[in-house]
């Protein structure tokens, strides 16, 4: 095996100051974007990560803290049903160890504010929730040596725990249960495709369609908001005006798709099957009430919180669980 | 002057010896819940302050670190529009000095867990928002040092520096509006009791209609929420069914009383009227749309920060600034 990079090769490979190298890894705000860049480009590449300070060499104020960090702007984490319930599952879970929950959120623009902080020891640890590709706090944490797991898969290229829900299944599901009634013109409202769970969520689905011989399948891609499942849901209908289901990424997605649909006049489910993905409590409030993949969202976090403990004590995981997905056949579909 | 307490006369006075009296201070699990009462009692009673540590003295690994603590259980942080406002004008204030924000909740069964890292120095200051009479962290953290400001009047006994917003006078301006449209068969859905804004909201209302002469003024109690508003509409419908209005102390039970009328077949306004309290994204979006005071939440969150920041450098407010609120009129009154 090759021997460890040390910070003075990622600050050559990266053309910066031993110095400048540093401060990107402690979260430093004195350093500029594009320095920060080159950094997290070098440790990536060099596959570089921080020893961490030998246990008991300072006060260790923060044994009893968490941190849950939404890799979104603050306004979507409370807009978003999903991270209300996973985050007081959290809450629920860490509480039960006696250890409290910080919530936190990183959009892009407030990552150094927020990796400062975390890398800085403020927290024993780390649950980090939506990240996706390029989110630079998932790439400082990486690197930072403080132990971190991530609830849902982590971006391609990084190496770290997670554990994640078998989105690729849930979806194939989905498919399964529109092809079993008889749909054919088959659309797709996906999530953002920088983040790999709704990445899997469309080949899933693309996949089990494209096995029964369904080729033609529009995907309109959201961002798990209900204003940007409106607009796909229009785009759908512009794209494949005879559409007869819509599967979305989201309940959310999934319920501006039910509104959308009744306002052109077309009837959930006879003229158009609608499924949604979470099963939050929307999707029981939806008219008609929703099909959706129910995510078990406590598992998620009762499982996550007991791979972060075992990390902070310091063991690695042998592997990352995939828990199961499964379709709630309601009306909707 | 009279000397200040020490730690051992507050354990003689609660009758429990000074090293429980001392995990108290520091958030200790493992103290029983009847001698954290006694202590926190004697602490009331002598008013005594914990000696912050000196500067320095430690590494301050927390200097870029703000809690924002809601006393509410963390589905209510997430239900509540109030708070997601709040939270993220907090985090956006925070933001603009370079130190970030992480999100606590305190239920009731979770103080202890969630005081520990905060007495413990994982932060720099607290923000503590809704902070209820018999809240156990108001009394753990007014007495631990930490610098804390209040976001809205502390509970009754305990002295620390808060900012508020004029709720006694933004609930007469909603009884004037009222009493100027003729309404006389008016009543009010409260906050709970032991919040010291509800309870200014129920004075500043009750106080304005007593001065027209309107003295039969039912209210019930709810707790914020949506349910806890249908079922004070109901009761106040059976105490006073030819009601004329309803002032709700907070949108989320304003939009509630709105659906409870409608299914009694009571038109808004012309039957009812019903004036909220808060002005959160819910009030535009109610049908008819809500009439309500507005909270000016972002100016809340900015001078609870440049308090909390002034704090934090060590000086002392000489007032507690006490902001307007304002009755914004649409359609519902």
């Amino acid at each position: 095996m090759a021997e460890q990079p040390t910070l003075a090769q990622v600050a050559a490979a990266a053309g910066v100051s031993p110095a400048t190298a540093s401060r990107v890894l402690t979260g430093s705000v004195r350093v500029s974007t594009s320095a920060r860049r080159q950094v997290h480009e070098a440790i990536s590449r060099l596959g570089y990560v921080r020893r961490r300070a030998p246990r008991g060499s300072s006060p260790r104020r923060s044994d009893r803290l968490v941190a849950a960090v939404v890799c979104d702007p603050i306004h979507r984490v409370f807009a978003e049903p999903f991270y209300a319930r996973l985050l007081a599952a959290i809450e629920d879970a860490l509480g039960k160890n006696g250890i409290a929950t910080m919530v936190m959120s990183a959009a892009a623009t407030t990552v150094s504010t927020v990796a400062t902080p975390l890398v800085a020891g403020a927290v024993s640890g780390v649950l980090l929730v939506g990240a996706r590709s390029g989110h630079p706090l998932a790439v400082t944490l990486a690197a930072s040596g403080v132990p971190v797991r991530c609830i849902g898969r982590p971006p391609d290229g990084l190496e770290m725990p997670f554990i994640d829900v078998d989105n690729a299944d849930g979806a194939r599901q989905a498919a399964e249960h529109l092809l079993l009634q008889g749909r054919r013109h088959i659309t797709m409202i996906g999530g953002s495709a920088n983040l790999p769970a709704a990445r899997q969520r469309i080949d899933g689905f693309r996949t089990r369609l494209n096995e029964a011989g369904v080729h033609d399948v529009p995907v309109a891609y959201g961002d798990f908001t209900h204003a940007s499942g409106v607009h796909a849901t229009r785009w759908l209908l512009q794209r494949m005006p005879n559409l007869d289901a819509i599967f979305a990424a989201s309940d959310t997605m999934a319920a501006a798709a039910i509104n959308v649909l009744r306002e052109t006049g077309r009837k959930v489910p006879d003229d158009v099957a609608v499924i949604g993905f979470d099963d939050v409590p929307l999707a029981r409030h939806t008219r008609p009430p929703l099909t959706t993949v129910r995510q078990p969202i406590e598992d998620l976090a009762a499982v996550g919180v007991r791979l972060l403990l075992s990390g902070i004590s310091g063991s690695t995981p042998d592997q990352n669980p995939i828990l199961p997905a499964e379709l709630v056949v309601r009306e909707s579909a």
